[in-house]
């Protein structure tokens, strides 16, 4: 591995407003393409095990989609010494992207 | 401060299944105890600093509540010097615990 590929543990979380059909379509697309960076865990919540670029692309894709006076993103950067640094109690997560389109 | 009081930022996720009444009153009763331990910043998760007690404590009273066998519960661990660990775009939070009754 290069230096400058160092990859960190990006936790993504989002609330997106469904009150309207434009709403609910952003969380589908919100959804959509956090699937393309990590693993879902909970319904609005993503593990991702990202290098600085990788962080940044989705950052920006994610900013793009959301509506910023509605929705909310938030990233916690876990490191890349992050294995015990998560705790899980309770039933796995078993979300697939056909789920999303059901919320 | 004394040794042993050392406070981290806690992360709190969850999904609680909510497809019977009793579901529900599992979400309202995991969102009221968090809000004895920290700050709500989205709808599911909640930041809270906290002293190795006090986390073992909220760990405790929310294993009690949920169902292990259908909602979820995570923490994450991100440490004394978590300032710049956390980024946020869009929207802020702004929940109250009448919040958590009408969801």
């Amino acid at each position: 591995m290069e230096v400058g590929e160092i990859k960190i543990l990006v936790l993504i979380t989002y609330d997106v407003n469904t009150q309207t059909a434009a709403g609910r379509k952003r969380l589908r697309q919100v959804a959509k393409q956090c699937v393309n960076y990590g693993q879902r865990v909970q319904n609005s919540v993503f593990e991702c095990v990202l290098d600085a670029a990788k962080f940044r692309e989705v950052q920006h894709k994610l900013e793009k989609i959301i509506d910023v006076e509605k929705d909310s993103l938030r990233f916690y950067l876990l490191g890349n010494n992050y294995k015990n640094k998560v705790e899980h109690i309770g039933a796995k997560a078993s979300f697939d992207v056909e789920d999303t389109l059901i919320i």
